[in-house]
């Protein structure tokens, strides 16, 4: 990676376009030549202060957006599969999250990459602890280790804290990129973030 | 053109996206040889029913929108200016192109650009009756026509009709592409729409 600062890439573990963008974050880094620093957020406390809904809930919307997803993720060559229940709740995933990327940052990316990929091919529910710890044991991570460390305190706080700068930063979708305070979102915007980096902005 | 059928290309004259649209949509119309049937339509009563608010009225979604449109248009090449008075209100525009839409298809097409361009381009009011009659002058059109036109009933029927259909055919923003009962919602989405024509279907 270049002397440039990391981009910073937010999602919900629950967003199918992050699931995606997830899947597409490698061939980014190449192609940017800059690092990615992965960052889960919970939509629900944005979409309080947009007002927005989850997307399968709005009127028209909804029946668009289960189409789209699955074109979306055809277009860019992703396996996709419309989970059962959706959305779910993701603050035990976060948790989960933080609390290896405090110690192994790629450990984290694969972990999280392991999750959408349980629950957006799998079909499995990561909104529940139990099926989100044992996917982090199927992927050869400490679940004990971890079902011990999301109860603990200070990882509840850092992940409030990482929703609270989140939006400080601007973000209210899933994926976010930001790129020296340049904000993209959505999946449709990789293309016009790798331009703006290759131009140093526009 | 070939024999298919044409694709719906649904906008509201208020919309960054929309004005964007509306320049790349003889190129889309050369790419996938299909005929694009131009519909303004007004978000206003699809926002009541899908609860969704003019874009920079939205908390954090606001200033990226405005950041969105420019950027977005710079992307296509197409020249572009934030408005000073957004949104605005169209219905008068909206009547004054299917009273021209009636009698002649690519004049009402073309009127449609200069209202765009007015607006987007030239910082014109085009939610202003009067202004929207001028440029409708200047663009070599009989205003004082159109000015009666926009008064009748049937006109103001027209509309609340083609809102109606739109509505009835899922359309919940601006620019909203159906080929073939496929919908496309979103310049972002244009690349995907053509893909879906070249393939017919996925």
């Amino acid at each position: 990676m270049s002397a440039a600062g990391a981009v910073d890439f937010y999602f919900e573990f629950s967003s199918p376009y992050g699931y995606v963008a997830s899947e597409l974050a490698d061939g980014i880094e190449r192609r940017i030549g800059r690092a990615l620093r992965w960052r889960p957020i919970l939509l629900g406390p944005i979409f309080k202060i947009t007002g927005q809904a989850p997307l399968t809930n709005v009127p028209l919307k909804g029946d668009y957006a289960k189409r789209d997803f699955a074109r979306s993720a055809r277009l860019h060559g992703v396996a996709y599969r419309q989970p059962d229940r959706f959305p779910i709740g993701t603050v035990a995933a976060c948790r989960a999250f933080y609390s290896l990327d405090e110690r192994d940052e790629p450990g984290a990316r694969s972990f999280a990459k392991s999750l959408y990929r349980a629950y957006f091919v799998d079909n499995r529910n990561i909104g529940d602890t139990a099926t989100m710890l044992q996917v982090a044991r199927d992927a050869g991570f400490d679940s004990d280790a971890l079902a011990s460390a999301i109860e603990a305190p200070q990882l509840k706080e850092r992940v409030r804290r990482e929703v609270d700068a989140a939006i400080a930063a601007g973000v209210f979708g899933s994926p976010f990129f930001i790129v020296d305070g340049e904000p993209f979102w959505g999946v449709d915007r990789i293309p016009m973030l790798e331009d703006w980096v290759r131009k140093g902005g526009w």
